[in-house]
Order: C-alpha cells, then sequence, then structure tokens
C-alpha cells in the first residue's frame, strides 16, 4: 500500500507521502512517490501517487517523455493552459497506462494494475488547485467542504485529520497534523512506512517549494512527536467522563 | 459495512457492535449484531457478526435450530463441549451457509454473501476464550500478544486502541475506550452507526452479562464522550511540540 495526504490550506498546500512499496510482506521497497514539476515565475505542480509502482512511474515518465532524448523533450504538464488541462492529462495518461497493461494481461475489467494521484499546483494568474484523479482517467477537485485528499491507506489517519484540520491553520501546523495522521496510520499497517516526504507549496510562489523535507526514522522531531502524541491520547483518554455501569440514564 | 470488537482482559470480556445495516446508502437499517447464549452456571457465550446479513441471521438461526419446534430445539452451542469446539461448529456453519449462497448464484470463490464472526465465552471449568472466525469455517484466538479483535469497519478505530488497550484496565474504561473508537469510526465511515450494543461478560460467571446495554444517538454520556474527545484531540494536538522549517537537524 502507501499513504499519501494533501491539505488545502488558506496560505497553500501541504504535502505528505510516505515510501514503501510491497509485493508481498517479504519484499519490500523504498521508492519517491512525491514529484515536483515547475516553470520557474510560470507554474508549480506536483503529483502523489498510489497503487500499482510501474503504472505510477510509467505515467510519471510519460508525462516527462523520457521515450526522447533529453533535449527533445517537453514534460506534458508545461503545455496545459490550465491545472483542470492539467489534470485532464494526468488522467488520460493514467487511464491508458492502466488499461494497455490490463488488456496485455486479459484483465479488462479488474481493479489490476490500478492507481490514483493527487495533483496539486497552481499556473500565475490562476487560483491554486488540488485535484485526485481516480484510475479511470476523471477527477474530482478539493473544496472548502472536503478541503483534502487521501489516497492508498487512508482510514487509520482520517479521524485525527477530520478533527485537526483547520483552513487557517499554519503551514508548520500543518506538517504536524500530518506527521500525526502518518505516525498513526504506520502503527497500524505495515504496508506504509518511513521515510515520509513533505512538500510546502505557497499560494502566487512559483519557486521551489516552500519547504521540503524527507523525514527519516530516526528523526528527532518525529520520534518526539509519536512518542507524545501516544502519551498525550493516554492522558486524554484518562481524562475523560468515566464510564459507570450505574446511575446512567438510560 | 458494520464494527464490532471484542476485548480480553484479565477480568473478563468487553464487547461492542453497532447496529448499521445497509444495501447501498439509500437502504440503512437497525439490526441487532450482538448475541447472548447461556445454560445457567455452566456456559456463557457471546457471538458478533459482521458482513451479510442474511448470512449472519443464517447461522444465527440454525445455531438456535429455528427450523425445528420451539420444543425441540437444541441450541449448537450448548453441546459442544469446549470453546474450541464451539469456534468449530460455528465455523462449519458460517463456512456451510456462505458456500450454499455462493454455490446457487454461481459465485463461487468471490467474496459474495460473505461473513465474519466474533465469539467470546466460557464453559464452566475452562478459561474464558475470544476467538475469530472467517467465512472459510477456520479461526484464530486472541493471546497476550493480540488481546482483541475487530470485524468490519476496523481501521478507523483501530489507532485508539493499540494506544488504549491495557489488559488489566478495568470495565468501564474498556467500555470507555470502545466508546471512543467507535466514535471515530463513526465521524469517518457512514456505514456505521447508532445505536450501539456493549456486553462485558465476566470471568467464571455463567449468569446474565455483568452489564448489557444499548447507546444510542441521543445518550448523554456518549455525546460528551464524543464533544470531550473532539476538544482533547485538539489540545493534545496543540501542545505538541511545534514544527519549524528551520532550526531542526536533518
Amino acid at each position: 500500500m502507501t499513504y499519501c495526504c494533501g491539505l488545502m490550506l488558506e496560505k497553500g498546500l501541504v504535502l505528505m507521502s510516505d515510501t514503501r512499496t510491497n509485493s508481498g510482506v517479504d519484499n519490500i521497497s523504498v521508492f519517491r512517490k512525491m514529484f515536483h514539476f515547475r516553470v520557474p515565475g510560470e507554474r508549480s505542480i506536483a503529483l502523489m501517487t498510489a497503487g500499482n509502482l510501474a503504472t505510477t512511474q510509467a505515467v510519471i515518465s510519460q508525462l516527462e517523455e523520457r521515450t526522447k532524448a533529453p533535449d527533445e523533450r517537453e514534460n506534458a504538464l508545461f503545455g496545459a493552459e490550465t491545472m483542470f488541462q492539467v489534470a485532464t492529462e494526468v488522467g488520460k495518461l493514467l487511464r491508458k497506462t492502466v488499461a494497455e497493461r490490463q488488456k496485455a494481461n486479459d484483465r479488462e475489467g479488474t481493479r489490476s494494475f490500478s492507481a490514483s494521484i493527487i495533483l496539486a499546483g497552481q499556473i500565475a494568474g490562476m487560483e491554486q488547485r488540488l485535484f485526485l484523479v481516480y484510475p479511470e482517467g476523471n477527477f474530482i477537485e478539493a473544496s472548502r467542504e472536503t478541503p483534502f485528499f487521501q489516497i492508498g491507506e487512508t482510514k487509520y489517519g482520517r479521524p485525527i485529520l477530520l478533527r485537526g484540520y483547520d483552513r487557517d491553520m499554519s503551514f508548520e501546523d500543518a506538517v504536524k497534523l500530518l506527521l500525526v495522521s502518518f505516525d498513526s496510520t504506520i502503527a497500524a499497517n505495515l504496508s506504509v512506512g518511513m521515510p515520509l516526504d513533505c512538500m510546502v507549496l505557497e499560494k502566487d510562489s512559483f519557486d521551489e517549494p516552500l519547504h521540503q523535507r524527507r523525514f527519516d526514522g530516526n528523526d528527532t522531531y518525529v520520534r518526539s512527536l509519536s512518542g507524545q502524541w501516544s502519551e498525550s491520547l493516554r492522558q486524554a483518554f484518562n481524562n475523560l467522563p468515566d464510564y459507570s455501569f450505574y446511575d446512567m440514564e438510560d
């Protein structure tokens, strides 16, 4: 599995992805699932991928036109005029890649070779946008009512996001929130693992991302967060009103 | 979906199940998924069911021999000499029920009509036991290392169980822990819903369960727990060490 999450804040976008891929529990590797492309001063676009690794790597390679000689390549993300067009292009490539592999293996109509993508970014003069692109090639866009997307192993880390997310939170608090959400997921599920990649895309900035960081398993901050969160949860639980078998309304 | 959870404590067993069943989001009903059978002074056995409702109801009905006239019925759970035999019997019935329905509909080898069961209880003179019975008819037993089982929509509520469970906790604290786990699940997933059924089976007691209760959506205790838990999580999150883009070790 995989866990990726993208939060849309008032100030910009905050993304986090794990790096574990597995083909059975006896075949675990580390692969980057977060990618960033930019045209300085003009566009800044990030993708996070979940699902079949060969599929998602093929999609990224095709976006970069790696079949061509380096000087003939033109990233498909750079030609689209709007983020909506970028999402359409990513969806088209994703659907085609999944469908070709299914066809070659007589698995049409199954979920084999499937993948999904969180797409985040901005083109100058337009709004910053956040999309979730499905293996079928269609996509949905984040809104004020649904301001974050998760893909992969989404459930363990969702309760804290639902409770902790605030559109006006700082970038730093958003990174902290994502780290807690990932920590809960990693504690419960072997298929999501460290290191974690993090990226902050400030609104109306088309330079390098405001912040980029890889958190490895020995990171002091992550370890203290994890320990203190465990302790805080236990304390919060103890401080909740006690249940009694008696003296309760029925 | 469904969410059921059974905790094995030093003092006994604590069970909780939701009551929502759905066939599509436009067809939601309330059904009890927790059942208790006992022979006074001799055995006390509880089941919680998840999966296809027709399957699980058929299993319960067959255990109770409802095809026979009331005075000819003998609950299959009452004949087995050990909890291991009870689990074997439940597994056999479950596998048979699922397989028959699949066969009648040409769906062998699929997951159609599938269900799983948490089985908990004790027969006098032997240990209290907790089992998870699979649709294939086999089963696993809880141990000190894995002292609780969840079935149905298990992921949202798992992180708090992993952190809050303690074998030596009181029954009351275990009910509180389960309510928090269910609250997190209900907040994130429409397919799990109130009311919740709760049962406490004290070790070496073969009377009525020590405690039984149905919590409905208006229950004052559950509502205060839910509100305070949200608030505590937010506070716990705020109290975690702040993240900074700078001044961090790399």
